[in-house]
């Protein structure tokens, strides 16, 4: 018999959409556990989330909250790019998957990639990419994912 | 005194956006030589290139017309990524570079590359970023690229 005052990890872990408030639960936060991350104001946030939100389906950001907490400990994105290459086909882009420190441990960074990868699959896409760090290849093989090229930058600032 | 039969480089090889007119100018022929490329009606073309013009200047494709022969001889593509991080930055993503075989070893492909990357400065990216293969990586640091992660691909099909 379930508990009242205890739920699964399924429950607790709610993995869904960005949604706009969510910039009081944590999200930016949780970024700047991946890369330079500056704090932005509830203004910036909403501009860029409606910026986002004009591409539809084909810019997500995947989220889990954990309900307990209303905290957002897990996220990860993904485009989809249209080509004219393989008869006009489509590639997913994952980008910026972080798992809160705290948080690790439970499978949720394959989740939030499970979600993006079905996005993609869902919305066409013949394959879906990603750039990492050699460290974090191994995690990606878990989630399917298999090397093929190298990444190359430039940078302007 | 220029001749009126011969021209420069600089006016045989006409570099700008695609358009909508270039599936009858071998732009399609030309992705051809990059990958997996079934040709496509001129109305697939069209409506490709339409959802294309519906992002604007977040997606851009560079092509170089051979003016002698009216056909198209590079290309590549870039599209912007809006992130949260960095300040709500912007990431160029450059993809499917090529140079058709008979054109090769006239810059065009620096030409095509220094297009993309300043147009990705230019809409404030904070970098540009590729995946290519480890053969063409000399190509990319003659483009002012470095080497920095790894690819990793799930194929749906």
């Amino acid at each position: 018999m379930k508990s009242n005052t205890s739920c699964s990890d399924e429950e607790r872990y709610k993995v869904r959409k960005l949604e706009i408030t969510d910039n009081n639960k944590g999200f930016m936060e949780l970024l700047q556990q991946l890369t330079v991350c500056d704090s932005i104001s509830n203004d910036e946030f909403k501009k860029r989330f409606e910026e986002l939100k004009l591409y539809g389906d084909d810019h997500v950001i995947c989220v889990i909250e954990d309900v307990t907490s209303s905290k957002i400990v897990a996220t990860g994105s993904v485009f989809i790019e249209k080509k004219f290459i393989r008869s006009c086909g489509n590639v997913g882009h994952i980008e910026d998957v972080v798992v809160d420190s705290s948080a690790r441990g439970m499978q949720l960074g394959k989740k939030v990639v499970g979600f993006l990868a079905d996005h993609a699959r869902l919305r066409g896409c013949y394959k879906v990419i990603l750039d990492c760090s050699p460290d974090n290849k191994a995690f990606y093989e878990k989630c399917g994912f298999k090397e093929k090229e190298i990444q190359m930058v430039k940078y302007f600032i």
